[in-house]
């Protein structure tokens, strides 16, 4: 039954094969990673008018303007510096990569951290936003918004469990369809402006506050959110088809400009048209003062949310390919390394969305509430990997080396003023979760490393010690114990198979009564054998002590060098919810059975035939 | 970790020995088998002033003190029936028993069916009532019910897994408080009215419908919740101390006379005193109104607060035994036939807990609301415990048997009436999901006890069948299969192990390439062994289809009477987190070996030492 769910909603499994046609194009790959640093056009700007206006009134739009003119900057900056992170990491340039190998596992692991930290927020600002987008639009919607949310993040999660290329096909037409729609609003905008179109200027409350630089660098660091794509591009290089550092380049840099032209637009719009968001999304604000109630209205709120959806859809692309290479160095659970049967990482996916889910419901989907948490992680993480690459052009020197030196340089100086920035003044509205939580993920990091490389430590063997193995050479004696509730034909055929693996087997049984036990052993002496049976009482309605307290007595003589092997049954059932009918203490049994080194546990399965049959046909009982 | 935390919540394991220590005296279980029935004066009046005043207002009153006079009629009549079931059934005369024995299996397993979901009931009803009469006295928690509700339903699962003994000490003492304020209450109460006290008549809306009869039987289904306690008594009659049936007749006496004189008492005061229970507690304003804001109100409060949690209580000392004598004959899941650790029904436990808080929550913790599922189903077993104590009357006759027949067959009457007026006036109440589910879970109960059946015909073996068994003829041929990863420390234990328990052995693996192929071949012909070693590709990145179909192929040779044992290894960490970093795959892989009759999977053990030794110390790799 599971089975059959899963095929439906996941997709039947594809072969290994198939991982080379999974890849991007320039045409889809750019919708699907651009869309994470385009879409923060509808979170953004708004943001930072949510910081200033109720502070500074409507002055709030001239400084916005500015401020996105700071952010464009960082964006160019940043596009410049990782261009050059494609050309030196073909095989994908992670923060946690290029870290690692300049700057050492400490600092890698911190990036991969931040970083794993900021993809959980992109999926649940992304998913919040896109929802209030939409709230905005359709104010019906308003008091359903978490439940919308979380819906949005299960099918996202269904959807990337689907494998990836169908994944970006679905999401990639709307993409365009949102830049289209901004670009057409942004000059709709502009030409009636220029026709002399006046807006209606709302009413605006605030504390008249003096503009404190404080001021603007709050604003600043929920502006920031702006940049948080970028990364995902060059950590996705091996995802493009041949030659994939070209063809990132050239996402990366249509992106730049993409950002550029609509964030920039729309902070320009937004002074212009003098919106407040409070409560409602700017950018559906500004197409319906631009737009009025017509389709373009629609359009605009419709592509926005899209876009939002698939910036979270991003974060899928980038989260589980993150974790899979630090799984795969051993710093975190080796699961979240394999391909499922769709060739996605299903488990990194599972993860993503069920932390997101608790944020977004944690946060009751507010966007204001999860941009504090958000951007402090990915500029770590920018920072870490900009120093890196400095690190790496000091190093290797090459061809042209020192302004591709100054370049990142300037970008780690940048971005780590920017880390400060948003760590200051957004402590209090949540940076401080992320403040705890990294540290507390690198040091599992490197427990799990330990674990890992301490388990390789204990199974190597180097050639010689191979070489010198004697498998001819008895090492271990078998004896088996085969523990029976009662004569019938599992038992028996338990004792058959004991029969053909060993010449020293026991029979051994728990009784709660000497009425039973005497039961037991009369019918056991029916079977005329020589392998013995041993009885003994539990007071507890245990079988698992009494057992391992008779290995470890004298009457079983166990000797160094023997190799004690359980016999468990195991029903194997026709329907699965028969399942639910015998005891897992299967299990039980032989987790404890199996702390002990020189305990084998062999699971005998018994099959059963169909109910109905066997009650219908006795003469068809099975041997 | 689990376990500390367990021992924590649930206490440390009781032997077997404990549990004839674990029984009621009549002091300690008249409180915790009365409360059910004592505790219904909470809401049972309450729920029929309900349906009578938006009908016919101020009249409504005098109608309540007639239906209740009617409802401590039918109190008295099961009373002395249900004192003759303890005679008849000393080791606990459950509806179900009852009817199996005399009437047959289905009407058995109706009457279980129906019970069952009447113990879900009164865990939902007393819980949300409970917190409906606090919220009643303090109107500040008016928001918060549903979640005290659930908060509360957890802690009596917890108490409850602790075992019986204690919860019922714990319980014990408030139950007493209760009935002793009550009694105050109505004496109080009678005394200022003989006084000449005049109350305060509350302004009553009312639609004056005529007073028809079916208005009558609505108030009088609500009503007959008060009577849904009585069969936990004879049901619990083995939970008594010696002589247990003496001691479970005077609790069930005693419970009868508490319930006559409260349920009696607050009817006529509510009569006096002309409370309008509208979204608050009827018994918490009628204390308002006489003891106004004193300390005896707000006991009064409390106390009927801790008697409905005792309430739900009952129900947990009755549905585990319940399903535990349905589970041992077959009609339920058998584990819920075992006691766990403190003695007490855990799963059984964890069941209740689990429906009653999906109820609770569906319902808004509103007692208005799951009252109409309530009821019907305790006087479904009600009817058919009495019609098979006709039977047995009829059929074995014995002393006086004609006069006990009569009180029987009066009862069986009566309640198969009163099932008949619930199901048709509360039919679009909920009782319609009680008269779905119940049909439901017969079906359920009859499959499993079918599966039971056939697996027991499955393994069963005569005497005669067992002394014809010769052990000593070798029916199996045992041939290993020995899957490997690589050549390390784990795959030589597990090809010593193969060789003491066969002499014909393949080495197994699976490759994805030609490169890692070859690989480790070249090592594997450093064992110099003679096993032969099998390589596959695998296009799925999975080991259990290759190896399947390599033991179907020629290339294995497989032959009838070969039994095939497949060793996997298995990690055995130190510390529960590092479970998380090991693949279960093994257990996947074990189901899908499982499936085939003749192959056996022997689990071997590795135990990992501690990380930070095995690191620190390079002389002491586990061999």
């Amino acid at each position: 039954m599971f089975k059959r769910l899963k095929s439906i909603f996941i997709g039947r499994p594809l072969p290994n094969e198939a991982l080379a046609g999974e890849k991007y194009s320039v045409f889809w790959g750019l919708p699907i990673l651009a869309s994470d640093a385009v879409s923060s056009v509808a979170y953004a700007g708004q943001e930072m008018l949510l910081v200033l206006i109720p502070a500074i009134g409507v002055l709030a739009f001239g400084q916005l303007t500015l401020l996105s003119g700071v952010i464009i900057g960082l964006l160019v900056l940043l596009t410049i510096s990782y261009r050059q992170t494609i050309d030196s990491y073909p095989s994908g340039g992670g923060s946690f990569i290029v870290a690692k190998d300049n700057l050492g596992v400490i600092s890698g692991i911190t990036a991969g951290a931040a970083l794993s930290v900021d993809y959980i927020l992109t999926v649940a600002v992304s998913v919040s936003s896109g929802v209030e987008q939409m709230a905005t639009a359709f104010q019906f919607l308003k008091p359903y918004t978490v439940v919308i949310s979380v819906v949005l993040v299960i099918l996202l999660m269904i959807g990337n469990l689907r494998g990836i290329r169908e994944s970006s096909r679905i999401f990639s037409i709307p993409t365009y369809a949102f830049i289209f729609c901004i670009l057409a609003m942004i000059i709709t905008g502009f030409v009636r402006i220029a026709n002399g179109y006046v807006p209606t200027v709302p009413e605006i409350t605030s504390a008249a506050e003096p503009l404190t630089l404080l001021l603007m660098l709050r604003a600043f660091s929920n502006g920031c959110t702006a940049l948080t794509g970028i990364e995902a591009v060059s950590n996705a290089v091996p995802n493009f088809r041949d030659p994939a550092q070209k063809r990132a380049k050239t996402v990366l840099t249509l992106l730049a400009i993409i950002v550029l032209v609509l964030f920039g637009g729309t902070a320009v719009l937004a002074q212009f048209y003098h919106v407040v968001p409070v409560n409602n999304a700017m950018l559906v604000l500004i197409a319906g003062q631009i737009f009025g109630n017509t389709f373009m209205y629609y359009a605009v709120t419709v592509t926005t949310f899209v876009i939002l959806v698939m910036a979270a859809n991003t974060a899928y692309s980038g989260f589980p390919v993150l974790l899979s290479v630090m799984a795969k160095e051993g710093y975190a659970p080796r699961q979240l390394s394999m391909r499922g049967d769709r060739l996605s990482f299903g488990n990194g996916i599972l993860l993503l969305s069920s932390i997101a889910i608790v944020l977004i419901i944690a946060f009751s989907a507010k966007v204001s509430a999860l941009i504090g948490l958000y951007a402090i992680g990915v500029f770590t993480s920018f920072t870490l990997s900009q120093t890196g690459m400095l690190i790496k052009w000091i190093r290797h020197k090459g061809k042209r080396w020192l302004p591709k030196a100054i370049v990142n340089g300037l970008g780690a100086v940048v971005t780590a003023i920017v880390v400060v920035i948003i760590a200051i003044t957004k402590f209090n509205e949540g940076a401080y979760i992320v403040v705890i939580i990294v540290p507390i993920l690198i040091f599992l990091m490197l427990r799990v490393k330990r674990h890992y490389a301490a388990v390789q430590k204990q199974l190597r063997m180097t050639s010689e010690e191979i070489s010198a193995v004697d498998l001819e050479k008895a090492v271990y004696r078998n004896r088996v114990i085969v523990p029976i509730e009662n004569i019938n034909k599992a038992s028996i055929r338990a004792l058959r198979y004991a029969k053909t693996i060993s010449d020293n087997i026991t029979a051994f049984t728990v009784a709660t009564d000497e009425e039973s036990a005497a039961r037991i052993r009369e019918k056991y002496a029916l079977l005329d054998t020589d392998i013995p049976l041993i009885v003994k009482y539990s007071t507890y309605r245990k079988v698992v002590e009494p057992l391992l307290k008779f290995i470890e007595s004298t009457e079983f003589d166990y000797r160094k060098g023997d190799m004690i092997t359980v016999m468990l049954p195991q029903f194997v059932v026709r329907k699965w919810w028969q399942r639910l009918l015998h005891n897992n203490t299967r299990y039980f049994i032989e987790r404890q059975l199996l702390k002990h080194k020189h305990i084998v546990v062999a699971v005998m399965p018994l099959q059963l035939k169909d109910d109905k049959t066997v009650l219908k046909n006795d003469q068809k009982a099975p041997k």
